[in-house]
């Protein structure tokens, strides 16, 4: 804790252990409104009819925090140093992660397309602060290590878009009950890991760990 | 974990962490509150007229959380080393921080000037200890890395007020429907940023990282 | 963070802290569902005698997930980096560890079979997620250290089958009111532990810490 | 991560930073169950009135967490590895932590000792347990640095007995509003504090920092 880069090391240590925090919390707590079935005749077998848009809301959440998470650890990986302004966008951005508990007890709520929307908008729009944070630390901040504008411009392009894109594609394959939207996450990961890996040269494997 | 000197890093470590996982708590916990509306139709338009209250004091007090963190991890940033007088004092903070959630709740269940009185004293209140945790930290103790007086007084003047300050322009703002309270937030941090420019000597930029 | 190997052990490293996170939240909101017992008259006698099944549940569920936690760090121990397909596997396995809570407030709400079916059930499910996470780390995605095949096979089995057998004999002996549960884990633990032994040749202790 | 004394530090750092997250829950979560009075009028003065059982019982509970991770954090700074055994003991402390917040809620319900009795009882048991850990940590699985026989024997006593007897003594200056309890506190502390600079030779201050 001597000099300046050691403090914004640190920083940056810290910022992501209080992200990590918030997002295992908010993970967890979808969990905890996912209360056991009223009436439930002990049957395993109307456990699972009962429970059933509830478990599927919940995975749909959790994989949902999950891909933010995923998406934030990846870009973060790429910081050097935090400042003023990372912090403020960041907990912008938690603020908006710790609310999908909320948006995720809307989905088994009411049966309508509001809850949705907003809760597609709501994922939406926490990829578009991640790319905010992105922005500011690749390209104004000069947070970010040494990266060619090709590799950042895709970085920028896959944290903003991603969660929404996921998020709306698993939905249609469960309203609709078709494999479209799942087929087609799993088309834009594999081009995205295809352009990813051109754009940054492959390292030679370090025969040693460091 | 061999002497002295690292044993206080250690414990100086913990803190820090144990605080940041409470921070981090009692911002999620915030979110968990704000249960969907009950009678709600499904329309996006009439959630948000229904939930407007509520997402707004959600929306305070998060910002509120962030604006003492932050001024938590600024504080903690200059400290070598940990007491046990650090720890009361910190859990001390930590216990009324843990509060915020119920003082929000508070606010969207009264329409009397008693919660808003309640919650930004409670802000000022934490203020108050975080400003006893630099006293104790950077005038007694010795806890800190060596500064000037000037910056020393000045951190515990930032310390202490600008949350409750912060807080109740805040409310001031959103109460009246004016923008005074929050154009009199960004004049003071503004000002802070200047002043705290003019006591800390800008150091050289590194020209590679540690 | 300047090169590859440094990077792929921060990915370890976060990997962990938030698997700690969230194992430490499902572990602590066991307790936060089993709330005073109603209708109480303040005796500590009937306060155990209202609450005994609940605090019965509650110990298995704690014990539970602190196997699966111990399970998880020694396997992770044994990691020296991370990748992305351990990313989600993880993932997979935390999804389920926050349905615990859940699962256990269905044990002591319905008195059939049902809810000890789907508590066993999502335990070794939980189990077989720690062994694809195994089977991934130390046979397809070579992110472990090197290690026999044997070992590597016994890890396999301990992490894959341990879980869910620790916690059916736990309930048949709380079921059946005998021993032979209990005893049965204490015998297979023994023998684990006496294979691990003869498996891993035992390091000569260090004659100073390092 | 490459040699065995390496990798057991690693242990006793995960174990620590579990620990902690359980500790910064369960403190947390004993405000969640504060929940705002119903009935109130808006008044300050009515809120305090309304409230003063349940802000009590959270302070004197607040206070015990405070007391118990500042004895674990001590006890655990003296350790340079952990085992088996020690997961074990501390995961059975932490389930007992974990039972605080519903302790709490005991406390303000019924108006009979038996609350009273239970909480300092859950209160003395985490203690035993903290003193079963610091009994395999320093006097049979040779975890902790070395130190004098008396010097261990101090410790243990300190972490076995202090947090039922502040605890007890807390509520003793409560329920009869007599000073008596909280004098005990401090004449404890001070006493402690005396023996255990007299038991550890006093370190020469380093002049600089590690």
């Amino acid at each position: 804790m001597t000099n300046i880069a050691d403090k914004e090391e640190q920083h940056l240590h810290r910022l992501i252990l209080f992200s990590d925090a918030v997002f295992a919390i908010a993970i967890t707590l979808l969990a905890i409104e996912v209360h056991p079935p009223e009436g439930w005749d002990g049957e395993v077998g109307s456990f699972f009819h009962l429970m059933a848009a509830k478990l599927q809301s919940y995975a749909v959440s959790f994989a949902t925090i999950g891909v933010l998470w995923i998406s934030h650890r990846r870009t973060f990986s790429r910081l050097r140093r935090a400042d003023a302004l990372l912090d403020v966008l960041n907990f912008l951005m938690l603020g908006l992660v710790a609310l999908l508990p909320l948006a995720t007890q809307l989905l088994w709520g009411v049966h309508t397309a509001g809850p949705l929307i907003l809760y597609v908008s709501l994922v939406a729009v926490i990829g578009l602060t991640q790319g905010l944070i992105w922005t500011h630390a690749a390209f104004i901040g000069k947070l970010a290590e040494p990266l060619g504008l090709g590799v950042r411009l895709f970085i920028l392009l896959r944290v903003t878009l991603l969660p929404g894109l996921f998020c709306g594609l698993s939905f249609l394959s469960l309203g609709t009950h078709t494999p479209w939207g799942f087929l087609g996450i799993g088309a834009i990961s594999l081009a995205l890991a295809l352009i990813g890996r051109r754009l940054q040269p492959k390292p030679a494997p370090l025969p040693s760990e460091a």
